[in-house]
């Protein structure tokens, strides 16, 4: 009997460094994602994948391929529908970032002044059906729906995800005092808020 | 009048002295990349981008954000075309890829072997307008666009610009006698081929 208790323990000892274990795979995981990319299809239709405004107006945004959701690493694509009259706030990242506009027209803001105390008055430049720009590292800049009828649809290449956002209230505040909105809204269910945002430039 | 003689030869030498800076400086950037982004407008009309085949039948390839043609250093974007009976080689790359198919429908065949000797009999999935589907890093795969009327449009974002692939001949080829193609097709012309391409896992 004494044989059989000892086997007995030792299976329990067993069973609960494995339950230990998978705690701490478990816990290690959620630190880095929230979200799983188990049993997600390779080929998905981008017209079925969730879609949210994150508490934005005006706002469609769908992650075609994202870091958190699908196990990317190096590049993110987003789907984003813009209402006329909505866009994105003035905001910094020190990713690459290239849109191709799927439909619709608007302006693109942008000041390249990361060298100077704040971003100052923007360059603006339209952006159309069919056009493509890139938006130079650090660059404050915002794309506006400054149509009054028709919706902006962007498709968005980001490098180095999650992204790592600044924001600016105006053109006039300092770079230093654009406030980091990390996990961005789309990613706040796949990142905790304490995973260390990456080192800023400015 | 020897002051100003000297004074001349000094000039002289700074003036030889810039020349031989700038032939280093114009070595080393041709080096790297016979392109210029000098010039080129932030927002870019796709339509107006130049297209080619490369050779290759049934291909229309447009560089819309690259590396060597318009600086990108983390992410690239192409905007493809494939007539029915034309596709990709068989490939791999060590880089991210990402697809969205705006027109037409196709096979996508992908070998998820890396660790064995050769790819083998390949996966196939269906692929269609608006649906997206990304490359696991290393797996053998190949886009054919087995439609017998549309074109196949797809958006492709690549990470860790310029683009090394290798090329199977078939499913069977091993790994380690895949070609490198570098720099690829659309690379040509920016890149030199003594640039020494990145370390593959394989």
């Amino acid at each position: 009997m004494a044989d059989a208790e000892d086997i007995g323990s030792t299976m329990e000892m067993i069973e609960s460094l494995w339950i230990l274990f998978l705690a701490i795979v478990f816990c290690s995981t959620a630190d880095a994602s929230h979200c799983s990319i188990d049993g997600l299809p390779l080929v998905r239709n981008i017209t079925e994948l969730p879609q949210d405004n994150y508490g934005r107006p005006g706002l469609s945004h769908i992650t075609v391929a994202g870091a958190g959701l699908h196990g990317m690493k190096e590049v993110e694509v987003w789907l984003q529908t813009f209402a006329p009259g909505s866009g994105t706030p003035i905001h910094r990242h020190s990713c690459e970032e290239v849109f191709v506009v799927l439909k619709g027209s608007a302006t693109l803001y942008i000041a390249s002044n990361s060298n100077t105390k704040y971003p100052g008055k923007p360059s603006e430049f339209r952006i159309f059906s069919n056009s493509t720009f890139h938006i130079p590292v650090n660059d404050a800049h915002q794309v506006w729906n400054t149509d009054e009828h028709e919706d902006l649809q962007v498709l968005v290449i980001i490098s180095r995800p999650p992204v790592k956002v600044f924001i600016y209230e105006d053109w006039l505040m300092p770079h230093t005092a654009a406030k980091l909105k990390f996990p961005y809204y789309w990613d706040e269910k796949c990142y905790e808020s304490r995973v260390p945002a990456a080192k800023d430039e400015l």
